[in-house]
């Protein structure tokens, strides 16, 4: 096992793996910008290095110093967290370069991964379904519409070029085809100089759920179920749960072993998530797959009983995988909301500052994941969430009742917070029934 | 299930009780001192009643402030968590009396198991072991010459009207015990102006090791496994954890079976436990049994998932249990470590006084139950205890790791803690093989 590693993160995320590492009696060494010289990860770290000004291009993103902060401090592996360098190929190479253990799959898997096509090309050959559609370009009008009825309705048609939704149509029946077709062409063209179009089958109101993965080093995969995800504002995810309250045993089976399938088909190694969309069926599709710890682990480690940083840890320090998937055994519910420092009645705007008092809540089957103190002041630079909020119960009516207590008991004053709106969720009728979708939050 | 039931406690546990309540939609009454108006338990409670000045015995003891408080705001059963009056049969009685419901036994089952003898006698009839001895009065030196033959060395020769160690001696082979009973008889004599001795063997170095039952009203008692509670000071308990490191299957169903039966012979109805003194052989005897509510009851809640004071809660309500035996499943480690308000290096001095900062250790398998809060002014009339921090861990190992964790981060400022203390003794070589007994912090 490691003796010393680095974290190149900041925030909860940071303070999620000091924690683990300090069980584990690995020492750690936390980097901070500037704006982050006060922060809590920097305090509990057992040594820290100041990789740059707040800016995190210049700090968080800047793979020199953070590599040069790994051999100042003897460190032997860095442990990148989510977001910043996480699924950042370059720097994953660059650690193997300078024989430093990367917390995380091999560069070449995140290249893999991270080119759309390839992926998708990938997980269709290891038998996971992906969202059916054109391979490639659809040339005329008459290719979209003999597609269109092999695929069913209703159809997405896609600017090859394209983002922000231009050159994007829906079609829900043959004969609006052939006008929108063009349409979007003629947009593609104006927006992109490129009118290149393609075809995806659209998935209505579909939930987003996501299998948490774990594969060692000698070919060992296991998958610790599925999280709901599909509580997002823009494409933002605000509440997971896991299980899910839709997901059958035997969906799960289907899911989890399309989930394994996919690790193994792109030689992966680590912690890793394949999203899925679920439609009202049960049919699913892969999306993405993400190569790297995520916000919302903390709701499988709930159900599992399995701290995912310290499988992280001991799988990139070779070992092997204790367990088969027989031994991963789900145990009741459990909910995560993050807390934010916005303000949901002005467009969720960001409102960081000076947090005044904090009171967590606490009691049986309440965890709070946060490196919030009292005083702390948040920079503005960087993410806006505050701590996470887990509610565990033995079933789901129990864990969304002990997140609402947890919820009101939760105090951080002297910023504007997202607690309110999350507790008003929870009242929802979707979410008490858990028939809710990706368009829950946004009226879709 | 009760509307609003009335919590007859303070500090953490009454926050605890409130927790439970609050995510069953049961609405909640506090109680609280002159001394207690800015209490945590005060703020989070929906109604809170004043009932007398600081001194216990004006308020949290004055059973006709606490019963008109009850009948005044309209709850219907009253919580008595721990201490005050949650063994005080009279008051269990009076509120029989007064049509509300008392959340524990019967007042005539707080009779029967608050008399030391009573409850001895009804044990051995039940066939739970008790601590072989004589029934009464020993004679005469011949007699006990006899009765040590049969029960096995070493025995303790007790003095019937004694306390405060006067008039015992400890006899370890019968060469001694002549000289022994004469001396015995001759100080009991002084001191109390009666020399009748009894016997009792004598159990050397035993863990305290306690068992949590559940008993509905309608017959059904389940053992919820037990408790190691050795880490004492004078007979307080510092540290607890479930299961206990010396426990195997077999001695644990024998010690949760005459844990049962305890429970039926006294037709034991909500939670209570038993306590044992256990032997470096596995042999246990009854010491007795508390009928309320323990401190350390979370580390049952870990391990099992049930939340004993819902529990409480639905049996006294008049519901059904759901489980049987065999539903109870164990999974995992937890320890609790109590952090109280006093200075180790001066005989653990209580040190009440104003709590500035306050942070909580956070993460996986941390659960903390508190009625801290920073700026809260601990006033010095009752007891020490600030928090309890427990660490759950899917083995002891884990469990212990994640404790020394959360301990590292926990902050209390402004007053003096036992923190440090509970740290190092978790470095402690006995701790770390779980061979330690109830000597283990007097050095005995």
């Amino acid at each position: 096992m490691f003796k010393k590693i680095l974290i190149a993160n900041r925030g909860e995320i940071a303070v999620r793996i000091i924690r683990a590492c300090r069980e584990m009696d690995i020492e750690t060494v936390a980097v901070y910008s500037e704006a982050d010289k006060e922060a809590l990860h920097v305090m509990l770290a057992d040594e820290a290095v100041c990789i740059g000004p707040a800016k995190s291009k210049d700090s968080y993103l800047n793979m020199q110093n953070i590599i040069s902060a790994t051999v100042l401090t003897g460190a032997t592996a860095i442990h990148p967290g989510f977001g910043f360098l996480s699924e950042n190929s370059s720097f994953a190479r660059m650690c193997e370069d300078c024989n430093i253990t990367f917390i995380g799959p091999k560069a070449d898997t995140i290249d893999l991964l991270g080119n759309k096509s390839k992926a998708k090309e990938t997980m269709k050959n290891a038998g996971v379904p992906v969202i059916p559609g054109s391979d490639g370009e659809v040339e005329t009008a008459k290719e979209a519409l003999e597609l269109a009825n092999k695929i069913g309705y209703p159809v997405m048609l896609k600017a090859s070029a394209g983002g922000g939704g231009k050159g994007m149509r829906a079609v829900y029946n043959p004969e609006d085809l052939e006008k929108l077709f063009t349409s979007a062409k003629a947009e593609a063209k104006a927006a992109f100089g490129d009118d290149k179009l393609y075809m995806e089958k659209l998935i209505i109101n579909p939930k987003h759920i996501e299998v948490q993965i774990l594969a060692d080093s000698y070919g060992n995969v296991v998958h610790l179920g599925e999280r709901d995800c599909s509580v997002q504002r823009r494409n933002q995810k605000m509440m997971e749960e896991s299980p899910s309250a839709v997901m059958s045993p035997e969906l799960r089976d289907k899911m989890g072993m399309a989930a394994v399938r996919a690790a193994q088909a792109t030689g992966y190694v680590n912690a890793g998530t394949i999203e899925f969309l679920l439609d009202r069926d049960g049919n699913y599709y892969f999306m993405e797959m993400n190569t790297r710890i995520q916000v919302e682990h903390p709701v499988t480690e709930m159900v599992t009983g399995i701290d995912m940083i310290k499988e992280q840890l001991r799988i990139a320090s070779g070992e092997r995988m204790p367990y088969r998937q027989e031994d991963i055994i789900f145990k009741g519910h459990a909910i995560e909301c993050r807390i934010n420092a916005e303000d949901p009645s002005k467009g969720f705007m960001p409102c960081p500052g000076r947090v005044e008092n904090v009171l967590f809540p606490g009691g049986f089957g309440v965890r709070v994941d946060s490196a919030l103190y009292p005083g702390y002041v948040i920079p503005p630079c960087y993410d806006s969430m505050l701590a996470k909020v887990i509610a565990y119960g033995r079933d789901r009516d129990e864990a969304i009742q002990r997140m609402k207590r947890a919820l009101s008991e939760l105090i951080i004053d002297g910023i504007q917070t997202n607690i309110e709106y999350q507790y008003e969720l929870l009242e929802r009728e979707e979410i008490i029934t858990g028939n809710y979708h990706t368009g829950l939050i946004e009226g879709k």
